[in-house]
């Protein structure tokens, strides 16, 4: 299917801006400076600030994706799903995403807050940089958007539509080759270093690791739980510090669709993990290292504390207490299978990540092998575990033993 | 909303045969004999036979339902989701359905063999005559739309696109509420004799009971797994003997849609339960009795053994063996748990079953409470089960302690 829809230029976009109502009061068009800050792989995104020193973002999907070539198209109804997300997240959990002013159907835009003053977390973690109460922060948005858009919240014939209407079959698609399937097969897709093919070995020869996951992939395609961001890793997230406290905002997400709850819980816990694998690679402060380590739990505690107080609010009046107990422990532990399959996947599969990437040497073959021994040992142990230190413990035990 | 479309009558089918093409060939219109055979609360049914003993069966949806006054509007769709079942189930478990012979949208008429020589499965079950072989039908048509519906057949973008396609918001919110909700409040909907007051209270009070009956309600309504019937109770099945082997065809599927395979096993295994409950009231024979105990286990190994037939074929081959396991335990478990849901809301809710209904006396309060008793114990105690015939010792058990 082709596409033809006009793409953005800086020289176009001051027009663009002045015949757009709704953002025209945002900026002045007549002083707008524009600089054209995306890879380009996938989208164009404009950084826009007028003399005044008011500003915007304005992101516009291609309609291929660039990273391996372009032959691989994908469909621009991506930023429909993203806009979906910020629609939402704009209703439900405003402080958690930059201001939203809303989406251009004909030409897949969307407008947002300008946060070219932030950094993308990664970076932060991989310079040893704290940002601490942006776990906190991560961990509400989760629970909002777990409780507005779920049954807890909604009632029952608008959320069968939401979850129709909120199919994502392409990009949720992406996440099932990438995160679930590929990393265990032969595929040109993967690579590693020699020194951590023992490692990969283990995980791929491991039935029962691969039967969790198997369920675990089976259980993304099939349980429409709640509006999910479905890509929230640590590079979906800008931060800043407000005095002594970070605080961050979620953004990319075009992955959004109807799926289970903890896989949002696992990507952080997942990246998480590679956080903490580099921050002992990189012998990186007690306070550093005692943030990261602690980074799972305090995302958790968050997003429990979120959750507990909405609880109350439920629509939803014959759930009982009990069963909201059982479906916390449940998201703990869908959390940690989700977290170890997302952290495994930047370890063998497409798209690494720089935290264990931009390691050397022994150093980065021991942060990459105690990651997939972490990562399997939550999908493996995950049905025993009861509180959030139990993904830490292990996690320091392993990197321990292969990074200390 | 309004509904104007024009009702069947039997004068008028004649011509309607004539001028539906895929019917014209099936009977001769000329020499038809229809006979109205439905109870008209929901839907209209004509039995059509032509001269030479060739027949057909109408059945067209009425825009509301009787059953509590015309006030209760019913969307017509209904039969849109009936027919969505019906071409699912004669492409993939044709042996298991009435010959299809396909839907008229406009004017909500389904076509389809005509079984009235056949029986309603709970009315032979009432009367206790024996139709072995029925629960392994059953069976293995729960097993057919499981494989082939769901992601172990299909193409990842065909199954999200049926399941946006197959959401069915009214006729599930029907289940939702009958099911899972109101026989757990005080509602003009629930009733029950006095003797039978303390064991719905017991449920009523029990946190833990309720916890799971949510735990299941919440996952009929997120859980995609596959195409499922929706409604798979004794009442549904239409039963006849060709020598000494029963036979069973699945019928009335307007509340298919996307949901949990074991909400199908479990409407058997509840219902079941209630047929065992009547065979020990009523002081059936030995043969009978066994067979009626036997029927969860011949359902369930059935399903088992068309799983096991099946699965070599995936087409999704990254799924392994051990996963498979894990998924059948999975499946019975979660039999068991809808199963004891719809025993028991049969017992309180609207839409009792005949089978304890009809009981008198002593004999109903036994039969009732057993029913009840049993059902929260597979509900409570599921997480453990690893064979069908812990569901069938429990039952055996609670009957022989309330009914012997």
């Amino acid at each position: 299917m082709g596409w033809d829809y006009m793409l953005l230029t800086p020289e176009a976009i001051p027009a663009y801006v002045a015949g757009t109502p709704r953002l025209a009061g945002l900026v002045d068009p007549a002083t707008l400076q524009v600089r054209e800050v995306g890879d380009g792989n996938l989208n164009l995104v404009f950084v826009c600030r007028d003399a005044d020193g008011r500003g915007i973002c304005l992101k516009q999907s291609l309609p291929y994706v660039r990273l391996v070539g372009e032959s691989w198209p994908l469909t621009p109804h991506r930023a429909t799903a993203e806009a979906r997300g910020y629609d939402a997240a704009a209703e439900w959990a405003p402080e958690f995403i930059p201001a939203w002013y809303g989406f251009d159907p004909d030409r897949f835009i969307l407008a947002m807050e300008n946060l070219d003053h932030e950094t993308i977390w990664r970076t932060a973690l991989n310079e040893g940089l704290m940002h601490p109460g942006v776990e906190d922060d991560m961990g509400r948005y989760v629970a909002r958007l777990a409780f507005y858009t779920s049954v807890f919240n909604l009632e029952q014939k608008e959320l069968k539509g939401r979850i129709a209407a909120s199919v994502n079959p392409e990009l949720c698609e992406i996440t099932e080759n990438l995160v679930f399937t590929e990393p265990y097969l032969d595929h040109d897709h993967n690579s590693w270093r020699p020194g951590v093919e023992p490692a990969v070995m283990e995980l791929r020869h491991d039935e029962r690791h691969v039967a969790e996951v198997n369920s675990l992939k089976v259980q993304f395609m099939t349980a429409a739980e709640a509006l999910i961001h479905g890509d929230l890793h640590t590079g979906s997230v800008m931060v800043e510090m407000d005095g002594d406290r970070g605080h961050g905002k979620a953004i990319d997400s075009e992955f959004c669709f109807y799926g289970p709850v903890g896989f949002d819980l696992g990507a952080l816990f997942g990246n998480y993990l590679a956080a903490m694998a580099r921050a002992a690679a990189r012998g990186r402060p007690a306070d550093f290292t005692g943030w990261v380590g602690g980074l799972v739990s305090g995302t958790w505690a968050a997003f429990e504390d979120e959750m507990r107080r909405l609880w109350p609010e439920r629509s939803h009046r014959f759930l009982n207490d009990l069963y909201f107990e059982d479906w916390l422990l449940k998201m703990l532990r869908d959390g940690a299978g989700f977290g170890g399959c997302k952290a495994i996947r930047r370890i063998i599969g497409l798209a690494k990540v720089s935290d264990i990437e931009t390691l050397d040497g022994d150093a980065h073959v021991a942060a990459a092998t105690a990651v997939l021994r972490t990562g399997s040992r939550w999908i493996k142990e995950r049905h025993g575990f009861t509180s959030s230190s139990d993904l830490e413990e292990i996690a320091r035990d392993v990197i321990g033993v292969e990074v200390g």
